[in-house]
């Protein structure tokens, strides 16, 4: 079984385990990946970014994605919007990287399409209103050829970390390919400051900085090989904060996948289709009859309407109203799933607007190799 | 056993067998090596490099050399004098790698110092003269960053490559690094001509070169590697030229060894450091007694100074003499380590007279991507 420690028996063991690794994600319950099981007993703190902030001391977030299709949907959205909240909340540089090496070498896919890939997604990035003179977004296969540390950085990871730990962390066998055993630490290599020397590198700095990443439960493994690593080559563990899985329409148990247009909403949907997607596929936590649901309520727990709306509704009070409503009987799936579509037919229609006005040169502005302004 | 190819039960099966790899050799009798064995049936043949030669199409010739230290010596001459010979009469263009990223990887080496070496070790290949119009020097610390089609031929490589076959191939283990299981295809990647497009991106050629590699026998098993992927990323196979490996000074079953200094002649050797070695050193051939030697006369097969000579001497019909008159009993070894001696003297008075003048601006110049001249 290919969960996320093989070596954990309070990870696998039994049959409705949670499968959550950066291929595949399966939860083992409708209410969807239990988190405390996959990070354990030492839950991240973020005391040591908090600190950092407190005494004016710099550090940098740190996230990323996979260009493996030009179609993003809702679930990509979600660290991107995180990670833009921390950036404003902190006031701190963001590098984000574009793996179109990891999608090349796990996709049928060509250099020359991940890599133009890398750059299409990069508009869905930017348009999620990231500030240009704070984030910094590269793809592996330009950056490695922009700047001598990273790969540097990325041969001292790979001379800390045998076959036998990626093995445990990532689930590889012997038939895997030499360039997913290496792949690794091409996603550790940007938690260490010292690979963006244009960025960190300055008078008034002297030390490596820490960096803080966000991201989905599904890049756990790569970080915590990043933070058993880090400290053996004399830089900051990285703190992670981890957003919680998005769920396909159909429900937690289901795999959005990109062969099923209707397991998830594209950021390329229309208002049409994403009313339709949403009324016909989403995955209802009402009852089988108006009278058993007026009499018992609906299960908020598994109703994908109402997980959806935890994520993107941003008026906690309302959300809370709902919850009760839905919960004694009083509202009914119908009308949770009408202010669903509200919400996300606003939000995609704002996005698509802001993606229309970026050009391919706003993109390259991004992706420049460039100082970035930070307290 | 970490033999050449485990698998294969004509290379390794009994007692006697050598072990011929890039991180051991080990000759299973005095004689040394057995060349046949290692590279099998399929000897290779340079017919098609000889055809684009007589069709005047390009080619180039590739090797390297892994910097791991200061202190070259006359072994790792030999290679290098095999490829002058090979540039002056083809009259091609020469890559040459330092693989100062593998000697990080497997070496108690930083970063910086095997960066340091290979700018070192440069000067000592310049030295061999190699024309400077013709010949691009890199380390691979650098060209990464210099070049991105490097990092992308690394992961096109990489990706028809499993574990399964490293392990056959180079023995590894899974207790060794993620970095020494990628390596093979950073050392595989420059016989793919299109890593080096500011070389062979022209009007003129319109598709992949072949490249002929001249090694050391121990580099084989990097290059069956290449043979086997080259043709499935539709590229040409490599050829492949194997100098014979250069014997210890205490004969072809003992290793030369940085910890030993009398196990080879150094580049920086003085003349009177020379003399001594060979004549304390060099395992002869020749009898316990001068009575019986001049009776059954000296076993050149096993005679260092002899087996040295047939590197050094380019005198064919005066080495031939040599050969007689020691196997009859008529020359001493005393005598041929004399001429060995000379030989050696001159040769090395001459590399370091030459070594002298090179500068850091030269190596700057080698390792400077740009055109080469060419045919």
């Amino acid at each position: 079984m290919n969960t996320i420690n093989q070596n954990d028996p309070s990870v696998s063991g039994n049959d409705d385990d949670d499968i959550v690794n950066p291929w595949e994600v399966k939860a083992g319950s409708a209410a969807g990946v239990d988190y405390d099981k996959i990070i354990g007993k030492k839950r991240i703190d973020l005391e040591q970014i908090l600190t950092a902030y407190e005494q004016k001391t710099p550090f940098y977030l740190y996230t990323g994605r996979g260009p493996s299709s030009e179609a993003m949907h809702l679930g990509h959205l979600v660290p991107f919007i995180m990670t833009k909240w921390l950036q404003d909340v902190f006031d701190v540089p963001l590098v984000i990287q574009m793996t179109d090496d990891e999608k090349f070498l796990w996709k049928d896919l060509t250099v020359d399409e991940a890599n133009r890939l890398a750059h299409e997604n990069a508009k869905d990035i930017i348009a999620c209103g990231f500030d240009k003179e704070k984030t910094f977004i590269f793809s592996d296969f330009e950056f490695m050829a922009q700047c001598p540390n990273f790969y540097k950085n990325i041969c001292k990871i790979q001379k800390c970390v045998t076959y036998n730990q990626v093995k445990a962390i990532f689930g590889f066998t012997d038939s895997d390919s030499i360039g997913k055993i290496a792949f690794p630490a091409v996603q550790a290599a940007p938690a260490i400051s010292t690979s963006f020397p244009f960025i960190f590198d300055s008078e008034q700095i002297t030390q490596p900085l820490p960096c803080l990443i966000p991201c989905a439960i599904d890049q756990d493994p790569y970080f915590r090989m990043t933070r058993d690593v880090a400290p053996r080559l004399n830089f900051p563990k990285p703190a992670l904060i981890h957003s919680t899985f998005f769920p396909a329409l159909q429900g937690a148990q289901c795999k959005m996948s990109a062969s099923d247009i209707n397991s998830s909403i594209y950021l390329t949907d229309t208002p049409k289709e994403i009313e339709d997607k949403i009324k016909k596929h989403a995955y209802s936590g009402g009852r089988e009859t108006l009278k058993e649901h007026r009499e018992k309520g609906g299960n908020c727990a598994t109703d994908v309407a109402y997980q959806y709306l935890k994520f993107f509704l941003s008026d906690d009070e309302k959300l809370e109203e709902l919850k009760q409503d839905y919960t004694s009987g009083k509202m009914l799936t119908g009308e949770l799933k009408t202010i669903l579509v509200d919400v996300l037919q606003k939000l995609i229609c704002e996005h698509q607007e802001r993606r229309k006005q970026i050009t391919d040169d706003d993109v390259k502005e991004y992706m420049k190799p460039r100082k970035l302004k930070f307290r």
